[in-house]
């Protein structure tokens, strides 16, 4: 029998008590033996819920209770989360989690505390929801030099900017439609921003590369400068914009990450991922180019990846799993040194332009007010692209995927 | 140090060498100890490899050597393969394979063996080259309840459709052109009759439902009556044509697994999977749909997956890990009962179709015969479509995933 603690019974906790209830069967008979769901840790009372006599308000209870074998940490935040992780943790329990905050900003220390106390720390469910790909990344491309990791790692703003392209809709209606249908917090900030997909691409890169990236290393910019005009100018040389998180190993040891919003080609199979949707490209040495695709949120999806874990836990107890090595200074760099394509859109006459970028690739779409330029350039940094700008204004200037 | 031997020096067993050698040293950084191939077996030399010295001519050599601890099968085929692989696991040695026909036509027998010996049969390779599937199905998803397995299991009938729908290649061209490329055997059988598909749905059954399910349980459909009047058909509803290997559980504990060409909305990220990839389509009843998605074969992409595969050998020796049950003639049942909209071309005139499909969407193409009619039905079992075609001659026939 394996005993289970759930910390935070709010969504993913919930459902986590769901998965390993409506599966029990299958997964005793995977494990060879029961997992059960011993407490549920929250400030609340749920006198209502079918699991309302587990819940407990004491943190010590779990902590010293010996036959408390797997934690299952889905507070979120990394405060109280963190306390009690670094607690389970030291008393030999694992600790299985969906909080992407916390691994992005403490995930190699917990990982080393794990280690020392003959548990492990995994986090499958903080990326992309119920996609499988930490453990793929860790295990199947293992034989794999990584290249590049590129990823719409959020649902909202995909979901926003999938309506944008389909129906029509400017950013803000299409915010306000993501929230109303659940999509999208009252405060959006984290999402639209692209907080949320840079913890992600922090969690992908260190595990690809092997030391710790923070938050506040990856130059972040999110979905809210995209206009309908972009999507237009986008289309009309078939391709979409998407959020994209992307993690490029350098010659020198660094780690290029940064998340922005990029014109991708119809015929890349990211452009086909749509709604909120996720997908996760990895390209490796060996094995090329391979995807993965699913709902990278959602009550059960990510529940679903938890409970993996939960079993992989059970099954790996005391082995030497995924680590990484401490972060730094010298650990990452922004894309500055990137060349790409760039999609501009400017107010200057089409003459303006072809004096600075000989070959601008023009763009058209219908109402264009009289005065706006949009094109796509050839492979230039980011520096040279600001310089041959000068003092064009900068509408949009997004880059093109490759 | 982790001794390695090859049976098979072709094109995926020299891929093995590889990648064994080009990501030495991030393979060993992984495992905290040297890979080695000490082995390779083969009928011919090869005096000009840089693994010329390793080749050897007599398994026995292998199968005695108390240092050999995993063995590459990358023969092919179920004879000498199968030989090989049941003296290398009752020697107590791990095998790792790509060969999807002794897989499908031997692995339960084969991961038995293994267990009893104290060794492993790993297999990821055998779907998708160098995709992760198997072991993410086995791992990730393991808290799922599998629902349907769909995918597209074949790179080379993949390439033909996608150049008959983007170039308008007849099926006889984009074969030839496919051959020219190194896409497909001179002796195209396997691929263009569904065969291989058909063995790696076999072995994703097998792992998902948990029975074997042997190749000629599964009716097996190809592309070769797949013409471009379908083509153009599709694409005037939006659609495109693949050809699929479906796997459904049913309520009585069978399986319905078969291969066929189907019609996929646009809006499928199944139709996005264009050229030699292919995309396998797992869903699970807490995570959803998530889809798998990389090239499906190829030299380095296949000998990723059997060095992962290598890799979790060496980590798990002596642990239970996968299996299945055997198979059985009440193990897998044919599409017959399986209810789907299906997309009928037939000589008639669109009256006589009209009053045997009452809810008949017609559909037009340029340069159509005048004869000719083409439209979707609603759901329908196969006996139910056939009953109503009666007497109509099917010039195509093809389900339209849901």
């Amino acid at each position: 029998m394996i005993n289970v603690a759930i910390l935070g019974f709010g969504v993913v906790g919930s459902g986590v008590a769901e998965v390993l209830d409506m599966n029990s069967a299958s997964i005793a008979e995977k494990m060879g033996e029961q997992v059960s769901l011993k407490y549920i840790l929250d400030v609340r009372d749920f006198p209502d819920s079918p699991y309302g006599d587990k819940v407990i308000h004491d943190f010590g209870v779990i902590e010293s209770d010996p036959e408390v074998d797997i934690v299952v940490e889905t507070i979120g935040g990394a405060k109280i989360a963190w306390e009690f992780t670094k607690r389970a943790l030291a008393a030999g329990k694992s600790v299985v989690t969906s909080n992407k905050e916390l691994v992005a900003t403490h995930g190699c220390e917990l990982m080393e505390l794990a280690q020392a106390n003959g548990a492990l720390y995994l986090f499958e469910a903080s990326v992309g929801g119920g996609i499988p790909v930490i453990r793929p990344l860790n295990q199947c491309l293992a034989a794999n030099r990584v290249e590049e990791i590129c990823g719409i790692l959020n649902g909202t703003t995909n979901y926003i900017l999938t309506r944008m392209i389909r129906a029509g809709l400017p950013f803000e209606a299409a915010l306000k439609e993501a929230q109303a249908n659940g999509y999208a917090e009252q405060d959006p900030t984290a999402d639209i921003e692209g907080h949320d997909a840079c913890r992600k691409i922090c969690i992908l890169s260190a595990l690809a590369f092997g030391r710790h990236i923070y938050p506040d290393q990856v130059p972040t910019q999110g979905i809210t400068g995209v206009t309908l005009a972009d999507v237009a100018y986008a289309d009309s040389c078939n391709k979409k914009i998407k959020l994209l998180g992307r993690s490029i190993p350098q010659a020198d040891g660094r780690v290029c990450a940064y998340v922005a919003p990029h014109l991708v080609d119809m015929e890349n199979p990211l452009a086909c991922v749509e709604d909120v949707f996720n997908a996760i490209t990895v390209r490796g040495n060996a094995v090329g180019d391979v995807m993965f695709y699913g709902r990278g949120a959602g009550k059960l999806p990510t529940a679903s990846a938890v409970v993996a874990d939960i079993m992989d836990a059970a099954r790996r107890r005391g082995q030497k799993y995924m680590t990484w090595g401490p972060g730094g200074a010298d650990a990452a760099v922004g894309p500055e040194a990137l060349a790409s394509c760039w999609y501009v859109r400017t107010n200057a006459a089409a003459e303006q332009v072809k004096a600075r970028f000989a070959q601008a690739g023009f763009l058209s779409r219908a109402g264009a007010p009289e005065e706006e330029c949009a094109f796509l350039t050839g492979p230039l940094t980011q520096a040279q692209v600001e310089e041959k700008l000068g003092d064009l204004p900068r509408l949009s200037l997004f880059r093109v995927l490759d």
